[in-house]
C-alpha cells in the first residue's frame, strides 16, 4: 500500500491526498453511523487526476469510494474498509458561463449546491433543487443519489434535471456525456441510469444542468388542515388550480411542531389554532399579471367551505414567509434536539398519504405502545420522512429499530410506494431492498453493477451486493 | 421452426398467430425502407403470454422483435431477417381507472395514446405527450423510443412521464416495477433506462403513467419572425414571462409553409404577411383568474417593440386554433407530396437553434446547390425535424443522402446536440452512432446490452451492435 499512496501523491499533489487526522472529516457519515478510516482521501483537481486515481487504485485491487458533500443519510459515501480510497471533488469546483437563452450551465461535480444558487441569482435563473443540506451538498453527490427535496413534484429529481454528465468509468476511461440538451435518444439513457448508481458504476466529474426562469412574485401561506385526508383532497385540488404554480406544498404534523416549538426558543408559531396537520403552500409566477394572492387566497376559501382547511395566514412580508418556512425546515432539528430517533424515507402515491399515514401508526403503536410519530415532507409527490420519537419518558426504542423499518417499508410497498424514496439505498437499505423488491429486480441490479465495475473496486458493497 | 409456430399457436391461439398474408401490414416499417417478412406476429393477450412467447423463443434462438404501433422512423421494431418473430402487444389495450387524488394511471402496453387522451378527457386529467402519430402509436413504442413530442420541453419525454414499468426481460421472466411515484431511489433506475432502449432490453407490457390537470383555459397565437434568431430570442423572452403557461412553443419555416398549402388546398394561412419563420405559441392555465390573452399580447407586443415579431394573430375561437395547428402539424405531409425527401432528427440547445439552421444550410448547400431546407419541430427543446426536398425542378438528392446525414450529425454533435434526438436509433442510425459518439460511450451500451440480454435474442441489430 506504500506503494500506491506514493503513486497516488505524485499525481495528486500535497494538496491533493489526506490522510491520519487530516482524513478525519471525511470518515464518517452524516448520522455518525458508518465508517472506518480509509488508506486516505483523495482530492482531484481535474477530471484526468480522477481517472488516474482510479486507474492506480484499480491496478492495486483497492476500492474506491466517491464522496460529495458526504451528507447522505444512508452511508453509502464512506468506507467499511481500511483498503479503500474516498475520492472527494471538493476541490473541483468550477461554475461556467450560464447559457442564458438555452436555460442550461455546465458545473464541477464538486460544486456545493448553495454556490450554484448564488451564482445563478444575477441571471435570473434559478436551479430547481431545494433540501435541507443545500450548504453542504455537492452536486456530483446530488446526482448520485439522485436527490429530489421540496421542488421535485413541480420540477422533478436530479434525474429530470441533468441533460449531461461526465463520468469517469470504473476501468479508469471518462465518458464524455456532456451535451445540453433534453431530447438525446441516441442509444441508453446512461445519464439518467448514472443519477442514483451512488457513485457505483462511476465517478460523475462534470454535468450539465437545466435551468428555470426565476419567478418574478410568489405567495405563501401556512394552512392549518382538519387533517390528513384533507390535506390530500386540498393537494389535489391546488394541482388543479393552480398546479403550474406551486413552487411548495410541504406539510408537517403537531407532533413535529411541538418538539420544534420546545427545542428552538426563537421559533414563532403566529396562527391563532393548532391542528393535527399544517401544510405550506407556496405558488410563484413569472409573469406579474397573474393575481397570485387571489389565487391563493380563492383556493384558502374552497377549503374553508369544504371542512378541509380550519385556519390559516397569507404571508403578507418576506420575513413572515421565512417564518413559515422555518416552522418546516426545523422539523429535522426540532426531533433530534429531543434525543433518539429512527427515521424512514418513504414514498407512496400522493393519494394514498392518509392511508399510508393511519396504517403506520396503527403497526407503530402495535410494535411500541405510545411511539411518537413526526410525519413531514412533500406532499405533491407523497414522500414521508416518518420520523419517530420514543414514547414520553422512554430514552429509546426498546431494540424496535429493525422492526419498525421492516414494518413502513413492506406497507410503502404494498401501497405502491417505495421506503427509499429519495435517500437511496447506501450501506444502510441493501437488506432491506432485497426483501421487499423481487429477487428479478435486484438480480437485475447486480448484472447491471457488474456489467459496469467487473472488478467490483467502484464503491462495493453500497445499493446492490454484488457475489 | 415448424415445433416452434405449432407452440406459440398452442400458447397464443387462432387470434394471436399471425402469419403469411395477415402478418404482412406488421412486415414494413412506417417510411417502407426497412423489415423482411418474419416467421410470423406474435399478439399475446397478457404478461405471461409475452412472456411464455419469449421464452419458447429463447429456447429456439429466434430472435424477438417487439412492436407497438410500428410508426417509428428508425426501423427499429420489424425484422431483418426470417428467423424472427414480431411481438405486437396490439390486443393488449387494458386502460386502468386513474388514481385522481395521486395524478396517475396504469395502462397496458398495446394502449393507443389516442385513446388514453379520450379515456382521461371526462376525468379532467391529461396525459402530456402529443405528436403526429399519437392516432397509431402504442404506449409501448412509446416508452421503447422514449418519445418527445410537443410539449416535451414543459412536461418532459416519456422517461419523465413514467412511474413505473412492468417488463418481460430477455430471459423471460418478468420484472414487476410497477410503483406509482416518482420518488423511488431503492436501487438503479431501471425504469428510466426502458425508456428509449427500444425493445433491445426487453418487452415493456405494462407501465404506470403520471397525469396532469387539463387546463381550464388556453391561448394561442401564429407568430411571423424576423428570422431564426428573433425566434430564439423571442422564446427565451417567453419561458422568463410565461414559462409555466407554456403547452407549445413550435415552430415552421416558409419553405415548409409553402409547401404545405401548395398540396394541401384545403389549408388556410390568414395572416397578411409571410416571413422566413413562423412560431406557434400556445399557453394554458389552471385556473381562471390568469388573464392569459393579455399575457400572450403583452409578450407579441414586446416581440414587435424589438423587431422579432413582424406579424402576428391571436386565435379568436377554437376553429382559428386548429387552423394554427394544422399549419404546423401538416408540414410532414405537404413536403411528402412534394415527392423524394430526407429527414434528420436533429436537437441543439435552444439558444443554439439559429447558429445550427445558419450552419446547416451553408453545409447543405455545399453539398447540393439549390437543395430545399425546410427545418420545423420544437423551439422550446431545440428539437430541429431537419428535413429536405431536392431542389426545384430535381426529382431526387444526386446519390448525396448520406452526406447531408452525416453533415448534419456532426454539426449537432459539435453543439453539444444530438443526431437522434426523440425517433432513436433503430437500424438506420447505428453506424452514425458509432462514428458520432466515443467508443467509449458505444462499448458501454454494448456491456449494458449484454448484461441484460447476453443471448442477443431480444431486438438484436437495434440500438447497439453486440459482436
Amino acid at each position: 500500500m506504500a506503494d500506491l499512496v506514493i503513486a497516488l501523491q505524485a499525481i495528486l499533489g500535497p494538496k491533493g491526498w489526506l490522510s491520519g487526522a487530516d482524513a478525519e472529516p471525511y470518515r464518517r457519515d452524516w448520522l455518525d453511523r458508518y465508517g472506518v478510516a480509509p488508506l486516505g482521501v483523495a482530492r482531484p483537481a481535474s477530471t484526468a487526476e480522477v481517472a488516474a486515481v482510479v486507474n492506480i487504485c484499480r491496478e492495486a485491487g483497492v476500492v474506491v469510494i466517491p464522496q460529495g458533500g458526504n451528507t447522505g443519510l444512508c452511508g453509502g459515501a464512506v468506507a467499511d474498509q481500511a483498503n479503500a480510497v474516498i475520492v472527494s471533488l471538493s476541490r473541483m469546483t468550477a461554475i461556467g458561463e450560464p447559457d442564458l437563452d438555452s436555460g442550461s450551465i455546465i458545473v464541477d461535480a464538486g460544486v456545493v449546491l448553495a454556490a450554484l444558487h448564488e451564482t445563478l441569482e444575477p441571471h435570473g435563473l434559478m436551479f430547481p433543487m431545494h433540501l435541507g443540506a443545500e450548504g453542504s451538498a455537492r452536486i456530483g453527490g446530488l446526482i448520485g443519489t439522485n436527490a429530489g427535496g421540496s421542488q421535485a413534484f413541480r420540477f422533478g429529481m436530479m434525474q429530470d434535471l441533468v441533460l449531461g454528465l461526465e463520468v469517469v468509468l470504473p476501468d479508469g476511461t471518462v465518458w464524455d456525456g456532456l451535451r445540453a440538451v433534453q431530447k438525446d435518444n441516441a442509444g441508453y439513457q446512461l445519464r439518467k441510469l448514472f443519477c442514483g448508481s451512488e457513485g457505483t458504476l462511476g465517478i460523475v466529474t462534470r454535468a450539465v444542468l437545466r435551468l428555470y426562469p426565476t419567478p418574478k412574485q410568489q405567495a405563501s401561506a401556512l394552512l392549518v388542515m382538519s387533517d390528513f385526508a384533507a390535506a390530500v383532497s386540498f393537494g389535489a385540488f391546488l394541482r388543479g388550480e393552480a398546479g403550474e404554480f406551486l413552487a411548495g406544498l410541504e406539510f408537517f404534523s403537531d407532533v413535529g411542531l411541538t418538539l420544534a416549538l420546545k427545542h428552538l426558543p426563537d421559533l414563532a408559531y403566529q396562527l391563532e389554532t393548532r391542528g393535527d396537520v399544517y401544510l405550506l403552500v407556496e405558488i410563484a409566477s413569472g409573469s406579474t399579471r397573474v393575481p397570485l394572492d387571489e389565487i391563493l387566497a380563492s383556493t384558502l376559501e374552497w377549503g374553508m367551505e369544504q371542512g378541509l382547511v380550519t385556519d390559516g395566514a397569507l404571508a403578507t412580508s418576506g420575513a413572515q414567509r421565512a417564518q413559515f418556512w422555518r416552522l418546516r425546515e426545523e422539523q429535522p432539528e426540532g426531533q433530534r434536539l429531543e434525543g433518539e430517533q429512527l427515521k424512514h424515507d418513504i414514498s407512496v402515491p400522493p393519494g394514498a398519504i392518509a392511508r399510508f399515514i393511519e396504517a403506520g401508526a396503527k403497526l407503530c403503536h402495535d410494535i411500541l405502545p405510545g411511539v411518537r410519530i413526526n410525519p413531514f415532507g412533500h406532499l405533491g409527490d407523497g414522500n414521508i420522512h416518518y420520523n419517530l420519537s420514543p414514547p414520553e419518558g422512554h430514552a429509546d426504542f426498546d431494540g424496535k429499530g429493525a422492526a419498525f423499518a421492516e414494518a413502513l417499508a413492506a406497507l410503502a410497498t404494498g401501497m405502491g410506494g417505495s421506503f427509499a424514496a429519495e435517500h437511496g439505498l447506501g450501506r444502510a437499505k441493501i437488506a432491506m431492498a432485497d426483501r421487499n423488491r423481487s429477487s428479478t429486480e435486484r438480480a437485475l441490479m447486480a448484472r447491471l453493477k457488474r456489467a459496469f465495475d467487473p472488478q467490483g473496486t467502484m464503491n462495493p458493497g453500497v445499493l446492490v451486493r454484488t457475489p
